[in-house]
């Protein structure tokens, strides 16, 4: 197995950056591709500003070395493992893992990191579609640890191999047993986000008393447990399988009882309006901002509650 | 408006303790009714070692006193507020409710914490439905901030007072424009269950990979943005605007993706022995243990972050 020393980034937006500044803080060496003009001098001030928050591993000796080309074939021509995050458009995406497939050496592991398509679209134009997996990362990826992976099976060889690797920048990889939509965690998402908009459209409440009843509530727990394990310690010293027994039914009335909105122009205006209230006169700049300071402060934070 | 100087909480289990925790360190007195024998000692137990967790109130000069009785009628006849958290059972509820507003000064609010019934059926019994309210906490509630409240009106006297008072124990209480089965949060954790448990049964992932895709992806941004704002911020510059113009077609898409699992008996042994699985040799005691460190790190975090 060839050890991961270069990685091309292709398509250096907000993700691709993030992404970068993961690996060369881990001492890996980048090489990014993009067509836009001013992609390069914004990817090595976003790789500058976000180096020192990544939480690195002990055993890499420097920070890698920050590449760039113009040409993709140039860019990924001598990469162990490219990370593709061009825009989500299914003509886009498959046209390029054909031409990065064409490119890249026959050992690199090529890794899209979309969160629209599921695999069997991903890889369709791939003459080898075992090379091809989805690396769905969160925002930002050098500081959100989840990292979702799909192949043509589950323990395909790419799928174990990029495991390893992602497991060794300090994420939390997540290997899907089989493709879905959404994947996994944005399921998870849009459910929430489905009944908050129900909960809205049925005036329950308001949208900043939607957003704080997450935060202040189940929220603060899901930062450090998922729903299994919130559900199993709900359930007292019997745990989930007491919950099962004896609020199982209440659950199941609680699940009848959810809705689906109906996203038309009147409840986006509601929410559009509701998230203006909240949110004031932050920017999303300023937003993200915060977002990244609170993300490091509650790493740092769980980093010293679990030992 | 009569200050409220004396809790008193009927019910002194978990949910019982852990108000009383939180009410003693914010100077109030506290006198709990419990029908168990063993109850006094253990709420004693539980509040001295509680105390030291509570983010006070720099203004409370001293702890409060805290006084036991066997009498439901002695122990809510000099109280300003009562806290309610008898078992889940609505016979037992709405008697309890009626008994308390019977012995009770007129002027004490009388508050469920109630998850399971909604506001018509916990004041069923009430000669004036107005003085009772929901407030629903999550667990702890000496830790955990949320505080749900539903009354006869989300602008009754009663509600607007219970909002001050628990603003002022360091609560973010959040009132509900009309009643709701699982209020407002609940729904939200019970969509999210749902369909973890539908991922499970379909075979997308495990126990603990589901877990593990919360609260190291999406559960860590949920520890301080809810849902509306994670969707501004997802949609750039142009935030919750852009998103719905952009990307609202794949989130209906997702949507209609989601699914209805049936827990019958197979899908609740899969997730009782993926719990299992997940949780090795961990008691649920444990587990609260450490689900109490953890939120008071995020917590103590987050206060620091956010300045």
């Amino acid at each position: 197995m060839t050890e991961i020393r270069t990685v091309a980034v292709v398509g250096a937006g907000t993700i691709g950056a993030s992404w970068t500044a993961l690996f060369l803080a881990h001492g890996l060496d980048v090489i990014a591709y993009d067509p836009s003009p001013e992609a390069e001098a914004k990817l090595r001030a976003f790789a500058r500003r976000a180096l020192p928050d990544v939480f690195r591993q002990a055993s890499a000796p420097r920070d890698g070395q920050l590449g760039f080309s113009t040409s993709l074939e140039d860019a990924v021509s001598s990469a162990d493992f490219v990370q593709e995050n061009a825009p989500e458009r299914e003509d886009v995406k498959t046209a390029l893992i054909a031409r990065i497939e064409a490119a890249a050496p026959s050992h690199a592991i090529i890794a899209s990191s979309t969160t629209a398509f599921p695999h069997s679209i991903i890889a369709a134009g791939a003459k080898d579609p075992s090379r091809v997996i989805i690396a769905h990362p969160f925002n930002p990826p050098h500081l959100v640890p989840l990292v979702e992976l799909v192949g043509t099976r589950p323990d395909a060889p790419a799928v174990l191999k990029a495991f390893e690797f992602y497991k060794g920048l300090g994420r939390e990889p997540v290997i899907l047993k089989r493709e879905a939509i959404g994947h996994l965690a944005n399921r998870l998402q849009a459910a929430l986000m489905r009944e908050a908009l129900y909960c809205l459209e049925q005036g329950i409440a308001d949208v900043e008393d939607i957003d704080r009843a997450v935060r202040y509530g189940p929220g603060l727990r899901w930062a450090f447990m998922g729903p299994f394990q919130t559900y199993h310690v709900a359930g007292g010293p019997g745990g989930i399988r007491h919950y099962f027994a004896h609020l199982g039914p209440s659950q199941v009335q609680r699940w009848n009882s959810l809705g689906r909105p109906d996203l038309d122009e009147s409840l986006e205006q509601k929410a559009i309006a509701g998230v203006e209230a909240m949110l004031g006169q932050s920017t999303v700049e300023e937003l993200e901002a915060e977002r990244d300071r609170s993300l490091k402060a509650i790493i740092a934070a769980l980093g010293s509650a679990r030992m």
